[in-house]
């Protein structure tokens, strides 16, 4: 999408041997972008989140294995890439997915073939990120076309964390559906969570104002409360994985939002490229793994001081004890829909949406 | 209660013209007290939270009164504290209540007898508050220790907002069943949520800390996810007002971690005096107010920098939008009981309860 005019991706090659990234911790308050060569410099920014959002980190990750067989083509190279990459965060399904997909093309090759192969492999799961989640955004639109159909008002969505085109290569996946329905001239209007503790409520608020989508950013305490006065028309998130039966997990807070529509009667919907399904997955609340991230990032919150330079304060010291859960599950029932490039589905048509691709698979 | 060992009240006259107050805007980076003397100090300290808590609003309040009567005691001064001290806060019910008391009070009296009278009947208001909520908190402390009888294991509440004692004159009504419960000998440990967006969990974590009872802050996000792994016993929260019919306005995130009580079977619980009752009001999402407060709230955190130094740092600038309602109403259907000084009860007991103090009123 658009920064100043200009169209960029989350991550993009430059040149032969690099790719040249949105440093996302700058955000909102600098736009700047870095350029890695190393497979331990993608680890890097995906453990610090100088690249994150589901989809992205998988891409980033597939280019990590491409940068590592630049530089040695060996099983034992392959291997301790893809263990240095997989160990960066816990949660979510596309990191493995991306990872598996890269070492089943690879593993079977002569070394001197890798190097070419990875490259073209994470360059071919970068362009099938910007397809999907293009496809699925035009789904996701016709939701918010409908809803502006039936009251021929604003439609008002909330969503929670940042599910834009930073969290994927391209159009993002909640966002996609919003930046398409914005753009085909359907009055939208978002409210924007700032998920705390990492507040990635602002990136969606500086990529929002970029595009030019009108949005209001509120405290992530706010939206139950917007929700009963009939504020909301819609809940719309991105996930870190989604089961076979429709359970989401989300950055946390998600299900708070989620019980809080339902006892609203407003829809809640996730909008997810398919390579977010794990369809080994049957119960995510009992299955899924929640990454516990460290308690500075509650303690210490990061943003610019009066002169404009990047600043933190500490809000508490460390002998305040910290828990810190980066995710929750939003179990189906409470999920009416999950959005994806093949159209929309609710919880339990999920798997018969799929069900010829991976019949094919 | 008590801070480095010594016994402190959150505001305590200060000679017979003065009245001196913690600092709430300071903590919990320092424990600062200021001396005031005049209605508009008193005026500044309620609307810029240095003074805040509904109980701790309406004592201040009426020490403003008392502190005008001392200046100038005619109808026009009494009319003039009244309207200054009620505009500064709109929800909290205990404000409005401790300011018609002293008007009710002080308007038959000559102006003559004005000064004496309000300063005595104000420090009535403080000591009633402190024994109200001595009394709430015993029987708060009863549901925590049922609980542990049950279970044998430490009791896990989760709290909302600072219901403390610096919240109230003394002992404070959630963290009062708390302090009595642990001072009693009964395991407990409290998850503290943040509250943004002016942390006002801080404000309980250094409460806790400095009685010595285990706790832990968490984000707003993630006490839902907490309740669905089955790590929260009970939601203890304090309240701004409570409808007759048990409807519980109550910092804004509160009923999101109601309705999550609710989905998981944990019991949710708000602990009011009794004069944060409003027998006026029958349904309190219609009927209440909702402050919208600053945006720089939500935009702008204080903390400390790296020296201890207070510190702001910005999130978002001027140009992006925010809201920032400030209380939201759990309704009374989500509320499993309303602690009082008279004894718990159901929401729809509520009114039976103090059905002999309102026939004698």
């Amino acid at each position: 999408m658009k920064v100043n005019g200009v169209a960029w991706r989350s991550i993009a090659e430059d040149g032969p041997h690099a790719v040249r990234i949105v440093d996302q911790t700058q955000l909102p308050f600098a736009f700047a972008t870095l350029r890695l060569t190393r497979c331990d410099e993608i680890a890097h920014a995906i453990r610090s989140m100088q690249v994150r959002g589901a989809p992205l980190i998988g891409v980033a990750a597939a280019y990590g294995i491409a940068l590592a067989m630049q530089r040695e083509a060996a099983d034992a190279s392959l291997d301790a890439a893809h263990a240095l990459l997989l160990a960066t965060r816990p949660t979510a399904v596309n990191l493995r997915w991306a990872l598996s997909r890269m070492r089943t093309l690879l593993q079977p090759l002569a070394a001197g073939a890798r190097a070419d192969a990875a490259w073209q492999e994470a360059g071919r799961i970068a362009e099938e990120d910007v397809a999907i989640n293009r496809a699925l955004g035009a789904h996701g639109a016709e939701l918010i076309a409908a809803a502006h159909g039936r009251t021929r008002q604003t439609v008002r969505v909330l969503t929670h964390c940042n599910a834009g085109w930073i969290a994927t290569v391209d159009y993002g996946t909640a966002l996609s559906a919003i930046y398409q329905a914005h753009d085909a001239g359907v009055p939208v209007h978002v409210w924007v969570d700032e998920t705390r503790p990492r507040n990635q409520g602002l990136l969606t608020a500086w990529e929002l104002a970029a595009h030019g989508v009108p949005h209001t950013l509120i405290a992530d305490n706010a939206g139950g409360h917007l929700m009963q006065r009939g504020e909301v028309d819609l809940v719309l998130v991105g996930a870190d994985r989604v089961s076979r039966n429709g359970d989401v997990c989300n950055k946390i807070g998600t299900y708070l939002k989620a019980v809080a529509a339902s006892d609203n009667d407003v829809p809640f919907y996730a909008a997810v490229p398919s390579p977010t399904i794990d369809w080994e997955l049957a119960d995510a609340l009992r299955e899924i793994p929640i990454e516990e991230r460290a308690a500075e990032e509650v303690r210490i919150v990061s943003g610019r001081d009066a002169s404009g330079q990047r600043a933190q304060v500490m809000l508490a010291d460390a002998t305040t004890p910290v828990a810190n859960p980066a995710f929750d599950v939003t179990p189906a029932r409470l999920v009416t829909g999950i959005v994806t490039e093949r159209g929309i589905a609710g919880p339990a048509e999920l798997a018969r949406l799929f069900a010829p691709a991976r019949a094919a698979a």
